[in-house]
């Protein structure tokens, strides 16, 4: 059996054809360019494969409560062409096959959690965060992922202001110093002037950006009491991550009682950003199954 | 049918029993002064009724993973006696009916969501705060409470500080300024010299209070995008209400469309602090049936 997987980015849109045995067979990248030209490139891909199911993870703000007029779209993202587009739509038309419709971290989530089944990892909840152009998370729960009005937007959640960062004012343009606005990958350009590949881990600016994401982790645990803590994206390395643990463990200051740090604030186990397509094949799968 | 119920606060312990059809048949409240002597006076009151279960809500932290051979028990609080004390166990003893164990925020969680189901709302999830002595929040999906390392500790989530706040370093023993070093009841001693209930609404200690509290709202709502929050204790009134929800809706800045705030950040439905009563039934209830 062939399932279909797009992982839909700002700058990309990942295409694979994988088995139930998540055994990759194809896949393909389209630039992100309108969403006519885009989804005719994956609708002609796609074409050339018998499938069973596609399943689908997206960049945001989708519509994913299925008693909406508006599911399946794309709504009020600030990238040019692509606001209230329906995306599911067109591809159901066009391919004919069971769907499954997710943000882009909720697909990397599942992925994930999929992966630690296999591996018979005792993981009932994840979290996955992604670090990157933007900052977003999704979360699975017993095997459910959250979200009953919608999808989390755990990016843009307040955080207490490093003492170093206080002249920093963010940049996201809702909230200014929300976490994204604090620590997605181009408030390296707009703190440092360089790219965050160029500033080097020595510099502070690297212990500013851990003490916030270390916050969210906090703040994630606090509140969900995960078994782990997946974090992918750009901005996001092992030394880095080993920075996040020592400001986590500053923070929580022995409060709770957590598995080891280096299980539970992780990379992620699939590697080169797989996690979703794993995700999707999943959820197409579970939907197939259902 | 009669289940028992028990509210255990650091104050004292509010007893109740009641029916299938949640009405209370009786109610006693003991002081809680050490557990040798409060929990014999429970089982003293519990043993005049014939209850088929019983359903226990306790401040914390508690271990409720049922695996965990401290489960029952009551861990590190720093209350004076009840560090580290096996609270099920001689009541498991004593009245040999089945019993559900989780904690005060859980239990009122689980009370207005059942209290939301039996309004025939649509409430999938919902979030409870309490602030009082001290701060903290339960949460139901799915009708399940949630937790998996452990019950959520949300009070301990750090904020964004207020500018007009910053001489202010919070109360917590942990973590000085988090959540609950900044607006539990206590608070309004440390910041003003006088207690919560004689400071004017119109002092503007009440909007740095507003945006801290919308800010855990916030997040929350970022991160299980529930159908609707919930807030109790001795520091949450009506007219503070109506401060958070400007509040919030100035931080949220129409990132997410939400239900009219109204009707999502609330009062508890059940009045004069019954909400754990009625969860707690519930649980045991559901124990029952399982
Ligand atoms: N080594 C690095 N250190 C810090 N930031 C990096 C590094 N590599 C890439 N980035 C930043 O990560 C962001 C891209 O994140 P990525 O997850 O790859 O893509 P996207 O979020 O667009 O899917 C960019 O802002 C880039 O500058
Ligand atoms: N009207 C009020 N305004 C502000 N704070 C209040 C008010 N009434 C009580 N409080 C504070 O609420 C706290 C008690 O909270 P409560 O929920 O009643 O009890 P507990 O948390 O101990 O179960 C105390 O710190 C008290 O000072
Ligand atoms: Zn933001
Ligand atoms: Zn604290």
């Amino acid at each position: 059996m062939l399932i279909g997987s797009i992982e839909a980015g700002g700058t990309k849109f990942v295409c694979a054809v994988g088995n139930e045995d998540y055994q990759i067979k194809d896949r393909a990248v389209f630039p992100t360019t309108t969403p006519a030209e885009t989804l005719a490139k994956v609708i002609d891909y796609f074409k050339q494969f018998d499938l069973s199911a596609l399943g689908i993870a997206s960049f945001g703000p989708i519509e994913i409560r299925k008693n909406s007029s508006k599911y399946g779209y794309i709504t009020n993202t600030p990238k040019p062409h692509w606001k209230n587009t329906n995306f599911v739509g067109p591809l159901q038309q066009a391919l004919n096959v069971p769907m499954t419709w997710t943000t882009d971290v909720n697909g990397s989530a599942y992925g994930e959690y999929i992966m630690a089944s296999l591996a018979n990892e005792h993981t009932d909840s994840l979290v996955y965060y992604t670090i990157g152009t933007g900052v977003g998370a999704g979360t699975v729960i017993a095997g459910q992922l959250l979200g009953s009005l919608g999808h989390p937007e755990m990016g843009h959640v307040f955080v207490k202001r490093h003492p170093d960062d206080l002249n920093f004012s963010g940049i996201c343009p809702f909230h200014s110093d929300c976490l994204e606005g604090l620590v997605s990958g181009p408030t390296f350009e707009a703190r440092t002037g360089r790219p965050g590949k160029d500033v080097s881990l020595n510099d502070p600016v690297w212990d500013i950006m851990a003490n916030y994401v270390a916050q969210a982790a906090l703040q994630t645990t606090l509140t969900i009491r995960p078994d782990k803590i997946v974090f992918g994206g750009g901005v996001i390395s092992e030394p880095f991550l080993i920075k996040i643990r020592t400001a986590f463990e500053q923070l929580l200051n022995g409060y709770l009682e957590l598995p080891p740090l280096d299980q539970y604030l992780v990379m992620p186990a699939i590697v080169n950003n797989g996690s979703a397509t794993i995700g999707n094949l999943a959820l197409a799968l579970k939907s197939l199954n259902a």
